[in-house]
């Protein structure tokens, strides 16, 4: 009997998560801009054609992993910070989890969409889109977690759109300190000054 | 007749300093991991076997391409900021240098030396090193300058090293906001940041 259509769906789908969680595992050390068909399909002992069948050109799959990224993300970081106490508490929350991240085994290179963003030259117009969609969106929810703190009277220091390039800041230098020059205590000077920042006095 | 030994070896160092200029310059765009000899010697317009003559493996040419850069470096920001009287207008030069450094013609991609930091799985371990202690070197600088504006009882509010981490992450965050988000105001509202800080009142 052949498998019916919800379970040969399924297999489709276990097969796309297992190329996808490769390729993001892969992305993490060699960048998203890097993946190719054809070094994917030797990582998975796949055929070309076969990754080919359920991604077509290499720009649909840097989208694919872009959005599987972003799921984990969503899953890891966004949704239990959001889960924190309105104002402090959540913007500290998620820039910790943000900073452990980096820390899982999956991301042995660190955070795939920050590498991506400082290598651009392999990703078409469209790939950088929904990459910078990301930056916009995360970047949105750090400003409005920074407006929630200043109604606490905290975080006055700088303005919201100061405070999200502020964050990003302090991501991209403990990423650098931690890769290249393996200094282990980056990402806790990291999270001191971000926890500084927030509990500096306002009005 | 012959030319001479003299004028035979600077013809060769016109050249190596030719190719290291397009490699610089392509190294902006594409990240110096990227550079290959055969890509290289296409956008010269000479053979491989030339550029092999002249730099062997592509590990020496990237080794040559960041000497290279790192000297433009030297005279285009390093110098000039130094040459600025001590304390806090030495550490706005410095910044505001470094800052203009990204807005060169031979770097349309900005950079070149900070975007190879968040990509260096094809970057092998020397080259790596090398690319390290660059960074080193600048945060050492940037240390002593703060250092020396806190002799004057100002950027007082973080340690020195910290104060490098922060100017390493509005360089970065500010890179990614021009490049990626094409975000024109991202340099202007960095150097206000770093302003601020050297500004701000100790004790």
């Amino acid at each position: 009997m052949p498998p019916s259509p919800t379970s040969s769906q399924s297999k489709a789908e276990r097969t796309r998560d297992r190329i996808l969680t490769q390729a993001a595992h892969s992305a993490s050390l060699r960048g998203i801009g890097n993946l190719t068909l054809g070094g994917l399909a030797a990582e998975l002992q796949m055929s070309k054609s076969g990754l080919y069948a359920h991604f077509g050109a290499i720009e649909a799959l840097h989208m694919a992993v872009i959005d599987h990224i972003v799921a984990r993300f969503v899953a890891e970081v966004l949704r239990p910070g959001l889960a924190a106490p309105r104002g402090r508490a959540r913007a500290k929350a998620l820039f910790d989890l943000w900073l452990g991240w980096s820390d899982h085994p999956d991301r042995p290179g660190g955070c795939q969409l920050i590498t991506a963003s400082f290598d651009l030259s392999a990703l078409t117009p469209p790939v950088r889109a929904h990459l910078a969609a990301w930056i916009d969106g995360w970047r949105a929810t750090l400003r409005r977690v920074i407006e929630e703190t200043q109604t606490e009277g905290l975080a006055a220091e700088v303005s919201p759109e100061t405070a999200a390039s502020r964050a990003f800041g302090l991501y991209m230098a403990q990423h650098v300190e931690r890769f290249l020059l393996t200094d282990t205590g980056a990402a806790a000077r990291a999270r001191d000054e971000w926890h500084r920042l927030l509990a500096s006095g306002g009005g």
